[in-house]
């Protein structure tokens, strides 16, 4: 992939040494600092967690610190770069945890891609976090990683690319529903892309009052449906979640009449299959850099339309959502993250635009600093009513 | 062990929430500052490091973070006390780094004790940190475990330990040594204890100047010696390594005529042992809380007393050796951690204090800026002379 290394590039100057660093929250500077912030005075606070482990959470960070865990194998879309080339992106998004929600998080960049060695450390190293938050990881191991470790450990485990992702266009959706005066049951839905957005993104609508028979979700062969010949794993469920019809064909032939395409498979969709839509539509086009159809494009049969992109009105960013939700689960210390906390989430992310609905306003701004704290406070209280908090 | 857990102790105060957090350095208060340190702009960095790995020192935090790892099974004079309950004792260490000497570091503590996973999960989030330090773990794991690591990775590994102690222990005999116009290689010395600490303050001593025949290292049933019956692994190696008279006997009849008791036991020795050592000695009763020896007996029948701390004159304590170890050997981009690395920081330790030389200054306060400056520097002096930078 073409890139550009300029060391006096502004965006590389930033970079410089990284983006972080470890600040001390206690004071340091006499003798009686240091006898109680490590021996002996720390041996009393050892001790007392050695007997009620759960006073971890009250005299240790652990309470408000995440792992960001990734083996670089489908960093952005950058494909397979490896570990230590993912380390910007995770860097990236530890100052994002940090900006938008107090939330300390550590990347953590493995030099391994095999699912049971990954499973395997990040349950060695899980009493270290609060939570854990799976990025970059491609599918379809991703599916298998997320499902091992959420069984296996007691702290939320969140993969960023599927059900942030997922929360964010559930949110753009619903506004966008709303503003159109449109009901999600009633919306027929394309979802182009079967990879882990893909999946999650069509998991996510369904919890959220899209009816399922009425989503078509497309990989590179065309249209998924339950039945279809070499279907497996996390496709084929997603075949018998969706598509009642049965239709079998390409992406245009899928979005003939359809009311609403989302886009999450990095390629290109023609100009002639949006053509084909229902009138006062609704398209996501989420791939970054490139859009799966330019916006410029879509608004010629599109009502809404959003992107991925900060250029373009409609920003779906991932920043919307995995700041909150875990500042809410760990505020809530919930043991894992339900669908209902991720419908919360998306609700509360829709709540703070809801007053000013406009087809270039359907999601609020990346920066909004009102965005992780309503949707803190409704995923802490989704943990409460799942019933899933220590 | 018994402990006193009381919320509103000033102790259990401080610890409230943890002692440290994530401060990120780059601005993101902007959709510029956002575009360059998160998407798009971030996928320039991650290609470039793609490209030339060794950029990740540049553009990444991995320069300068280095992980504390522990598993909790020897946390400090506690015993196994597991993952959770030592992550105060961690954060601790990591706060220390950061304050004496501009490191970053992670706290990750282990959910297991078996050696093969602890190499196995360090081995594979080792491209996340430029450094491993590893702590409390119990021996004798704890020398397969670093000799294993040291072996695969391509970064420092160092256990405080033994190392850090080790460290400390030679500046304080060089000092100790000096003032009493002696030489290294003529003392006699007696080392009780032959767990982690006492076989590397062991080998270090030897390393710094000491003639290893005249040391004389003792466990639960005595002295060691070459050949000794059901010696092995770290034992067998200290055993051939000292104790040239094959002496056989209780720790009372090695100190006899002793000039330096070192005391990493954690047990007690008692007073009629120190009156058999030779005039004008040296007793350094690191146990804590509670040294082998009480200072004030041990000035009965030594010149220069030390012990572990803070409360009494010349406290020997780690901190003075392991954030400049770290500091050198990043600055410097050593690979690993050599014998004559180690040997420098103790020289610019005890160079600190040389010209202000007094029974009780043998060693720079733990709060000293000086120490770890001058440590760095030497240490990255030493790391260029024996070749281990990259």
């Amino acid at each position: 992939m073409p890139f550009s290394f300029s060391p006096d590039d502004p965006t590389f100057i930033i970079h410089r040494g990284g983006k972080m660093e470890i600040a001390p929250t206690v004071a340091l500077s006499s003798r009686d600092d240091l006898s109680r912030a490590y021996t002996p005075g720390v041996a009393d606070v050892c001790l007392a967690i050695a007997d009620d482990p759960s006073l971890a959470n009250t005299y240790t960070w652990v309470s408000h610190a995440v792992a960001v865990v990734t083996d670089g194998s489908a960093v952005l879309g950058l494909g397979n770069i490896g570990p230590r080339a993912a380390m910007p992106v995770m860097e990236g998004k530890a100052v994002l945890f940090k900006a938008f929600a107090g939330v300390d998080a550590v990347p953590i960049c493995l030099d391994t891609q095999d699912v049971d060695e990954i499973v395997a450390t990040v349950t060695a190293l899980a009493p270290s976090f609060g939570g854990i938050n799976l990025e970059d990881i491609s599918a379809p191991r991703c599916f298998e990683i997320e499902r091992r470790l959420d069984a296996a450990l007691p702290i939320p485990v969140f993969h960023d690319d599927q059900h942030g992702t997922a929360v964010v266009v559930l949110a753009a959706l619903r506004n966008a529903a709303r503003l159109l005066d449109r009901k999600l049951g009633d919306l027929r839905v394309v979802v182009v892309g079967a990879g882990a957005a893909g999946v999650a993104v069509t998991k996510m609508l369904i919890a959220g009052g899209v009816t399922g028979g009425d989503v078509v979700v497309c990989d590179s062969r065309g249209a998924l449906y339950d039945g279809r010949p070499g279907l497996s794993g996390a496709k084929a469920e997603v075949a018998a979640l969706t598509n009642a019809a049965k239709l079998d064909g390409d992406v245009t032939t899928a979005m003939r009449g359809a009311d609403v395409l989302i886009g999450v498979s990095g390629g290109q969709i023609p100009e002639s299959a949006l053509a084909g839509m229902a009138g006062h539509g609704i398209v996501f086009a989420l791939a970054n850099p490139t859009p799966e159809v330019h916006p410029d494009v879509a608004v010629r049969y599109a009502t809404v339309v959003a992107t991925g992109r900060s250029d373009f009105p409609n920003q779906i960013n991932n920043v919307l959502a995995f700041p909150g939700i875990f500042r809410g689960a760990l505020d809530a210390g919930a043991t894992r993250i339900t669908e209902g906390m991720k419908v919360a989430a998306a609700e509360a992310i829709a709540g703070v635009v809801e007053a000013n609905l406009a087809p270039d306003t359907i999601v609020p701004s990346a920066l909004d600093p009102r965005v992780a704290t309503a949707v803190a406070a409704a995923v802490a209280e989704a943990a409460g009513r799942d019933g899933v908090t220590r």
